[in-house]
Formats: C-alpha cells, sequence, structure tokens
C-alpha cells in the first residue's frame, strides 16, 4: 500500500483528546494517510503534526462551522490536496463524521439558535459531509474487502430516544441516524459501505474529565467500567472499515460495561 | 362550552382536502373554535370560511413559510386574536402540526435548499409551534379530563425508517419524532399531553387522486382499503385529544387495511 | 343488531377489576354479546353475571390454564355456545386476549416453569386463541367499518424492553408483539384487524390497590396521573375496534400522565 | 495461555459448514479449547475431530434436543469434562446460542408443535444455556479485557420484525431478542458482556446452497454480495469477545452489500 495509500477523513476532532482524533490515530496506524478536519485550523494542524511526528501521514483542515457549504469546501480541499509523499493519486476510503455538538436544555431553554447550531453539525454538515465522500468513493475500485468506501458516523443516546433535556440534540442526533441508513440502504448496492454507532455513556476526555472534576477520579478516569475508552471505540470504527462485504452493519452500540440502560 | 369554547390551532390546512382540514372540521363540530394557519393567507381564508359557514367558528392566518420566526409570530398572532362571539377569554386547548413537505428524491438529488426546506417545516417551525403552544397550554386549568392542552403531531413511514429516496424528508421526521418523544416525557408532568402519528400509506387528497389519476379509480379513490380517508385520521386526533390523563398515547400508527408493511 | 348483536370475547378478566373486565363492560354497553374466558369458571361466571344484571348479554367460560389445546377447545365452547335470546347465528367481531402473568425476578431466580408459564400466557395460548378468532373472523361479512372482525393483544412495558428482573416477562411479551404483528401484516389484506397495546405503567385494580396499600391513597388510587384506569384502557380498544378500514392502528402506548419512561 | 486455554461453548453446529462451526474454527485459531454442542452427538464429534486435527482442541456434545432440560444437562457435561490436554481447570470464557430452527409458514399453516420447537430452541434452550453460562462466568476472575465471559446468541431478521409466514420463528427470536437484552443490563455490572446479531440475510451453507441450486451459482454461492459469509459472522463474534470493558456492543446487524432492506 505504500505508494498510495488510502486516506481516512474524520471530521470533529475536538482538542485531540476524543473519539475522533483516537479514530485518526489507530486508522493512521494502520497505514491510512489521515486529513483532519476540525473547527479551527489550528486544533486540525495539532493533531495532524502529532501524527506526522509518530511516522504516520496526517493533514489538517480548518472549517469556522458545519453548515453545509463549509463542509463542501473543505472536503474540496481535502480532495485536491497534494500528499507530499507521493505524486500518484491517493483515494478517499474511509471517512468518519464525529462533530456535533451537544446542547443540553430544557425544552423553554433551547433558543433559536441551539437548535440551528445542532442541525448544523449533525444534519447538513452530514449531508454535505455524505455527498463528498460518496462522490469520491463512488471512482474508487472495489478493494479486497469488496469495497469502495466507508462511511462512518458518531451517534448518541439520543439518536434513538428523545427526553427531557435533549429536544435540541435528539432532533440533530435522530436526522443523523435516519441519514445514515438512507444511504446504507441506497448505497449498499455500489458497495458502499454505511455504519452508524451509539454512545451510550461518558466518553473519557479532557473536557469529560475536568467536568467530573467534583467526583472521585476511581469513579471516572479511573474506572474502566463507567465510561468509555476513545481509543475502544476507534477499534469499532476499524472493525467496521475492516467487514468484507458479505456482512456489514449498518448499526451497534457501544457503552461501558456498568452503565445502566 | 357556549361561552369560552376551547380553540383548536392546527398548521398546514393545504387546499383544503387533506388531513388538517378534515380534523380542523372534525374539532370545529365538537365544540371547538379553530385557528388555521397556511402557507399564503388565501387558503387559511377558504377553509376559515368554509367552517364559518357551515356553523363552526373559525379563523384563518396565512404564513409565508415555516420558518422558526414565521411560526413564532402566527402563533402570537392567534393568542390576541379577538374572536368575534365573545368578550371572553378563550384557551388554546389542542394544537395540530400537520404541515411538511416531502420532496423524495435519490441522495444525490437532494439539494442544500430541498434538506433546508425539509428541516424547517418538520424541525425549525414545530420546535417554535410547539413553544408557544406549551406556554399557552400553561396558563390552562385542568379540563376534565386531566389536561391543560394536546399537542399533536402528523409523521410518516419516513419517520422510523430512512430509506432509498427519503434522505431529506426522513431527516426532517426524524427529528419531528424526537421533538414529540422529549416533550411528551418533559410536559406529561405538567398534564399537558403530547402525541405523534405514523401515517403508513397515501391520504385521499385532491393532490393524490390526481397525481393517482392514470391508475384505475377503483384501485384508489374508490378503494377504501388502499387509502387513507383523512376523515379517519382525524378521528384518530380526535380520540387522542380525548384521552383521559391517566391513559395517554405518545404514538400510534396508521395505515390502510390493505397496506404491505 | 338486536337479532344478532356481534361478539365480543375476552381472554383473562382476573377478578373482575382490571382491563378485561372493564372491557367486557364497555363493548356490552355498545351492543355486544361478551363471551368472558378466565382461569376458573366461577370468575367466568361472576363476571357474566354482573354483565347480565346490568342489561347485557354475556356467557363465562373457565379454563384450567392458557394451554394452546386449552384454548383451542373454549374457543370451540364459545363458538357453538348457543346465546339464548336468539335462535339466529352470531358472529364473533372482536376478541382481546388479555392474559399474562407477570412474574417478575432475577434472571437465576427464574424457574423453568416460571419461564414456562410467561410462554403459555403470551405466546402458545395466544397463537391458538389467534387461530381460532382468525377462522372466525374468516366467515364473517364486511361490516360498516370494512372489516371482518378485530383482534386485539395486550402488551406491556416489557413488550419492547428486557431489563433486569423482567427477563421471563419479556420473553413472552416480545413473542406476544411479534406475534400481532405477523397476524397484522398477514390478514390485513382479509379485512382482518390486529393491534396491540403498550401498557406502560400500573394499572389500577383490586390487586394493585391492596399491594401498594403502605402507600398513601392519594398517591395511588385517587392520583389519576399516576395509574392507568382499566376503564380508560378500555375505551382504547372500543376505538380500536371502531376504526374504518383506510385507517388501521397495529400499535399504540398508553400511560399515565406523569408516568416516567 | 497454554496451561489453562480458556473455553468457548457454541450451541448449534449442524453440519458443520455454517456459523456455529465457522466461529468454533475461528475461536480455536485463536486460543480456545472449544466444545461443540449439536443435535446428535456425530455431528458434534466430527466437528470436534476436524478441529482437533488441525491442531486445535475441541470436544463435541450431542443433545438430543434444545429443551430446557437437554440443554441444562449439556452444560453441566461441559463443565465437569476432562480436557485431555491438561490437569488444570480450565475456564467458559465464551459461550454463543446459534441454535434455531427456521419453520417459515402461513399462519394457519403453524402447527402447535411448529411453534414449540421454535419456542424451545429460541426461548427455553437459550434460558438455560444462559443460566450456566452466567454462573460459570461469575466464577471467573477479570481478564485483561475486564470481563468474565461474553455470551452470545444468534438473532435473525424475524429478531425485531412479525411477518407473513414467520409468526412462529419471529415468536420464538423476539424472545431470544428479549432475554439477551435482559441479561446484558442484569449482568453487565458483574463484568459479564452479553451481546446479539442480527443476521438479515442468506447464510451461505451447504444447506443453502443446496436449496438454491435452481439458480445461477454466480448469482449465490459465489456472489460475495449476495449472500452472509459464515466466517465473517465468526469475526463479528471474535471482535465482539474482544471488546474491553469499557465499550460493549449489546446488538449489531449483518448483512450482504446488496441486500435490500
Amino acid at each position: 500500500m505504500a505508494a498510495a495509500r488510502p486516506i481516512f477523513v474524520v471530521a470533529g476532532v475536538g482538542a485531540g483528546s476524543g473519539t475522533g482524533a483516537s479514530t485518526a490515530r489507530l486508522f493512521s496506524k494502520n497505514g491510512y494517510r489521515v486529513a483532519v478536519i476540525a473547527r479551527g485550523a489550528d486544533r486540525a494542524k495539532k493533531l495532524a503534526d502529532e501524527i506526522n511526528s509518530s511516522g504516520g501521514e496526517a493533514a489538517g483542515f480548518g472549517t469556522s462551522d458545519y453548515a453545509y457549504k463549509s463542509i463542501l469546501s473543505v472536503m474540496d480541499e481535502i480532495k485536491s490536496f497534494k500528499w507530499p509523499s507521493t505524486q500518484q493519486p491517493a483515494q478517499i476510503r474511509a471517512a468518519l463524521w464525529n462533530a456535533g455538538n451537544s446542547v443540553f436544555n430544557q425544552f423553554l431553554d433551547v433558543s433559536e439558535d441551539d437548535l440551528n447550531l445542532s442541525l448544523q453539525s449533525n444534519v447538513q454538515g452530514p449531508f454535505a459531509f455524505s455527498r463528498q465522500a460518496v462522490l469520491s468513493f463512488r471512482d474508487n475500485e472495489l478493494d479486497e474487502r469488496g469495497k469502495r468506501g466507508t462511511l462512518l458516523f458518531t451517534g448518541a443516546t439520543a439518536s434513538t430516544r428523545g427526553n427531557t433535556w435533549t429536544s435540541a440534540v435528539a432532533a440533530g442526533k435522530f436526522g443523523l441516524r435516519s441519514l445514515s441508513q438512507s444511504l446504507a440502504k441506497e448505497f449498499g448496492k455500489e458497495n458502499i459501505h454505511v455504519a452508524h454507532t451509539i454512545i451510550d455513556g461518558i466518553i473519557l476526555t479532557e473536557r469529560t474529565i475536568a467536568r467530573h472534576s467534583n467526583m472521585p477520579k476511581a469513579q471516572f478516569e479511573e474506572n474502566a467500567d463507567a465510561r468509555l475508552n476513545p481509543d475502544s471505540i476507534a477499534e469499532a470504527y476499524f472493525y467496521l472499515a475492516n467487514q468484507d462485504r458479505s456482512a456489514w452493519t449498518w448499526e451497534l452500540d457501544l457503552r461501558p460495561a456498568h452503565e445502566k440502560w
């Protein structure tokens, strides 16, 4: 694969300690070039630099928001990007939409902006991302697993259940889930694999550690039964990307062993 | 009820031959004043006139679109409207969101505008509508059924299943369904009843009759086993609005007897 | 309808204070003859006597258990029963399976017998009941609603969610729900309507009142927001039985206004 | 792991060409001893012999049926079995219930025996199997993934959808799915992982090849887009068994790339 290593695009890498970043690292270790999209070019560059200095090959792409046109545009940049290591064309073979703000609020406190932000990062951005990914995958030959590409989406508890405090985020996450199902059904027959994960618990990141700082450390950071390790979520994505064409998963859930559900 | 008959608000009455209009007529016959919202003041007025001339009491309210602010605003109009028949304050006791465009298209043919229109009529408009309805219901006393008000939403097959050709409409309809569930859970404890229907088949309207004109009439218009009668859907809404507080339905599906599902 | 009033069969009337009995009374008041099935001929007779003395027409049928063959047999009795008031043949037009024991236990405390009892009352009995109901409905002409008969099933929270303490009851209730869906899809085209309710809360019966006796009365018996009134569930069944063929519901949920879900 | 390799128990290996057998082989290649349960000791022995002659370590256990007591008993045999290679105690660390007959029939052609067979192989057998597996897992220390054991179940399209022709199989498969969910919720907190797969398509086995013999070979046997390879399903089970405790999947679906769903 050395000459034209496949490209993995990941949108939504936050500050570099969560699911998007872990997945970027894992795909990099397994031979993918990684194109990283983040809100803010600095965040994207920081993760790309880290991967490059660890022997991988990555490039960062900033976007100011997850609006439809912004995502179309950043994906165009990625498609025309010249990777330093090769003159040969490289192919996008996997893409993960991991962005998505999480405004939790009682219904009457959800503003129009809150709602629009949830729709942008969970529906409008993903529609543009999916269009670009699918168009790109279509140009690929079948790989050894019988696929042209894998399109992955990060969902949440709110993807299947509306609840008090989640009206805004659930409206977006339900929409993201429906998009992934529509795509899976429409593009399976073109050997494009679309999958959706339901993350049903709190993910261990710098942000969630900070937020739980008033809880004894053992109950959150060090208690692997109580929160999701982003590296473990990354493994799920890597497993999905490697499923051969005879047995594709559209959806799987992931939660810590002791999660109450 | 004569002195201060309760008000039923219905958004989305189309050309007057579909679910919204049938429900307006049925609630009118059962003692409600009806406030009708349509895209275009003329459509709203036409249905209101019809109801008024049949012995009911209705008023029409036009909106240019289903954008968040437009819906906030038309609901403000309804709240401050002076009903001719009474000086007494009237209470909104039931509200139905029945709007929702239905763009069916292959994913790559869905434009940004198509998507935005689906989100507007299925998510952003309903968020504004629900806010206004809930705020209004909160001022009501409990009625004899133990409720302050009933908020109803019209869903579709695409509310629970993404499919080829339905990516845009499903993204909106999934969002509408999640909104209704979040609201049902949040406001049940305030005795506000929220319900969602899944219309799983074609509704008999002037528009669907026209569209099926190349099919023998007996197979569609006259075949009650093959399409939904909007009056029958209206009865479902009236049943839901009358459920007493000990047994509330959040969701029911409706389909013709011979529908394949 | 006087000469040959339709027959409503209800299986599972308990001690006469729950859903089955309430539904029997409501259908009786609305012109149906009622055939009541209970474990124990005395329970069945007691409810039938009560309905007869209130101006209705009912007959009780005892069964020792809900085994497949027992249910086939009691349904044969009902089909050949001579109703005193008429020499004319009467038709079974509606049937409700409301039986179902509820063993709640941690998994390791569920015995083989517990499981078998759940399967008997929730799956094997209902399969026999459905066979007899469907065979009977098939002989009917279409009624004015365009149906040959309505077959109703009482489900529960455990119908859609396995949980700690519910492994035995959920295994049965999931099976009952699947049966109702298979039947709805198979017999809709013969104008036989099959519906399933999900009762998501505690029903107010003599038994549940006794069980809650250590709770202040106001919180359970007198608090209509906290428990389901069996008469309200009966209304749901009567509404379902009256849906015309253009708009049939397969499933609806019912819960008290203040239920947390 | 050589001294006391973990044991994987698989029930339902058919004629040795399907999911159960593929999974037995894969776990064997990855260091597990394999205990194989089949209806008929000869079938079980045949697969065990094959694994043993390929450098693995397996033992076959026959059962005459999947009745509750039969399964309790064959699991007792496995627990007390002396593996030739070691004097040390070995631990059951993974178990797969893959049995399940598939009677497809119109509802009125489903006999009492058909139904009982479906319940036996999909509900009663699995309850006994799960009891034995859980009791065994409880004695284990946490492994390096933070689990005491993984209990796996093979579901099907009929696990989430009742349909014409599937009333008997769906009643069983719904029950199996509910069992797996109840167990996952109850035993997660004891670090026992329970997962369920939904196989949504035809699996390539000797039997399904024979059944499709009137179809051009390319459309079924050689067309990897049209049927599930049992080895690919086995990989899903191996992935699930290896998930660390921070991110466990309860359910995933698997279908061929070109499956219409």
